[in-house]
């Protein structure tokens, strides 16, 4: 069965323009759907700067296309193996702890160097760039394709009910080049005809909820409904939400999954009342080297500006707090692994636990 | 030991013009401190109904202080008894669901209608509000005193450190003619020379939290920090909490809780954690009729605009989602007895239980 064409693309070249990349200019949604133009490397590393794109499959897949920008850049020069070094040094100062980024730039840089002189470079990062995306794509299909039964056994249940799913943050389409994580099970049973509908946290203080999530499921055709962070337990108490699926920033090796602030509340909540809590990851996310999350994870602290400000259409501003208020912003929150009644990886399902991960990762945990 | 004066009075009579009640425009807080004057019985009406004044003890006596402005404006009138009725009646319509409002409105009546003719009605008027007035920060005086040992006992176990605690929403002196509920055993502490902390919760979608207890505790000189309502989780497993202290607006015989949607989240994380969860609560918030919360106590769903939007200084707003999300908002949710340490009420301390408030309140619960 052929997918229908996504009614978005995070990137792609321009149809009409091969020398320039097109992004959704992200900070303008859901206002504006405005398509940003990357015509050279310079402007890709901005738009990785300055948050047009986030995810950290779409960050890489952005510093991927932005080599083949250089490499367009560096045709005619003597010097075009270090001006693409060069270009891949500013790329990965962009965002320093962005993992995919790094290993996206390796990766083209690679094809670059280990080619023969006199290579066409341009071919060489765009097929690069082409190949990290269509992976990206095919993660976020498997993760689709494993996560589905999930969803299937639940609308059996309920007779043709629409199965009310919870998430939180943006683990969308529009984090990556496919059907996001999170949100891949879900999109596959909307093809599959099966009738769903999804609980959208505002996901404060940024608002990925409201201002990303809401607008991808609405662009796509899923039933959805914006709730404030606050809501989610008092859904679940009242039988109104039959899955929880979120995303996650980094696993460790023993299941516990770090993931936006707020994800361990909902887990806290979906545990109190029976409703399973499915976490979605690229294998890319599992940080091997280690096993307590709590203790192991460092937490990025963020601007007091994003709780005490915030922002609407056109870069609109308005203060909910007094300037003096102090804050603190903690980006995000480690929900251990007996919360997570199981990780939905690109290679199936598990058991969120060293032993779970072992059998579907036997390479990785082999002692 | 005398109290000093506190910083701020959500209602009083104007020092300089015993015709004018002064209540601070609670909509404008924290942006701006405005004091606004009622000279009539429409002026309190409107007061309360446009929620320059909320929090049902303050409602109740602006609704009482009302009736004294309704006598003034009555005493030439040969109907002045009549225009006293219809008066209450106008107030009692103004928020329909606040029980402390017809409560008050009752109250103030009884003094003029018992009174025999010829009666001063401005003074039998002023002295009936001045009474509710009084009533209701001995209430919160008592809840104080209550629960300062609470914060005491973790004080000395500190050794100096400050004592963490976690509020939600506004149960604070905004809410009251005193100390607060929730916030007087805290004020009570910092009197007594405690080093506390308040972790306030910001409180989507209406912000109280940011805009009210943060504001009142800024005031009064307590040390606190703002945090988003997703993080007070991640708080409590890294040890940053030493306890919770929330409102209720309803509490069953049985001990559930009814208070501002979220508070089941917090609730469920401090008891993963082992922090103790006290709920502060004036005695006339018990629902002595119903014993099953999550059955029993309907719970209100309010504008959508209220989570699409989100309202800053001198009223400018700011759309954080597309205008035609689809939106659920409930104002309430149920914490179950068995999530909650104890009741702090005004008679002191109890389970949150049957068994419990009979202890404290037999004449209520024999059967």
């Amino acid at each position: 069965m052929p997918e229908p064409d996504p009614p978005f693309h995070t990137i792609r070249l321009d149809p009409d323009d091969e020398s320039v990349v097109q992004v959704i200019d992200q900070r303008e949604l859901p206002h504006a759907v405005r398509i940003h133009d990357l015509r050279t490397v310079a402007d890709g590393a901005a738009a990785i700067r300055n948050m047009l794109v986030r995810g950290a499959p779409l960050i890489g897949a952005t510093a991927a296309w932005s080599l083949y920008l250089a490499a367009l850049e560096a045709a005619d020069r003597p010097d075009r193996l270090e001006f693409m070094r060069s270009a891949a040094a500013d790329l990965a100062a962009t965002r320093p702890t962005a993992v995919n980024l790094q290993w996206a730039l390796d990766r083209v840089l690679a094809a670059v160097t280990d080619a023969p002189g006199g290579s066409d470079l341009v071919a060489l990062t765009r097929r690069a760039a082409e190949d990290i995306c269509t992976g990206d794509a095919a993660i976020c299909d498997a993760i689709g394709r494993h996560g589905l039964p999930l969803i299937e056994a639940i609308a059996t249940r309920k007779a043709g009910e629409a199965v009310n799913i919870l998430t939180h943050c943006n683990a969308g389409a529009l984090a990556t080049v496919g059907d996001g994580t999170a949100t891949a099970p879900i999109y596959r049973a909307k093809r599959a005809g099966i009738a769903v509908h999804v609980w959208v946290d505002e996901t404060r203080p940024r608002n990925q909820g409201s201002q990303l999530t809401a607008w991808e499921l609405a662009e796509r055709g899923v039933p959805h409904t914006l709730i404030v962070d606050n809501a989610g337990g008092h859904l679940m108490q009242h039988g109104l939400v039959d899955l929880c699926i979120t995303g996650t920033d980094r696993t460790t090796a023993g299941g516990d999954v770090a993931n936006k602030i707020g994800t361990y509340l909902k887990a806290l909540a979906a545990h109190d009342n029976g409703i399973p809590f499915y976490v979605a990851l690229p294998s890319t996310t599992i940080d091997w080297r280690i096993t307590d999350g709590l203790a192991q994870i460092p937490i990025e602290q963020r601007a007091a500006a994003e709780v005490t400000h915030v922002r609407g259409a056109a870069g609109d501003e308005v203060a909910t707090a007094r300037p003096d208020t102090p804050v603190r912003n903690d980006a995000f929150d480690v929900t251990p692994a007996r919360l997570v009644t199981g990780l939905i990886t690109e290679r199936g399902i598990c058991e969120a636990s060293r032993a779970g991960l072992s059998k579907l990762f036997p390479e990785r945990t082999a002692s």
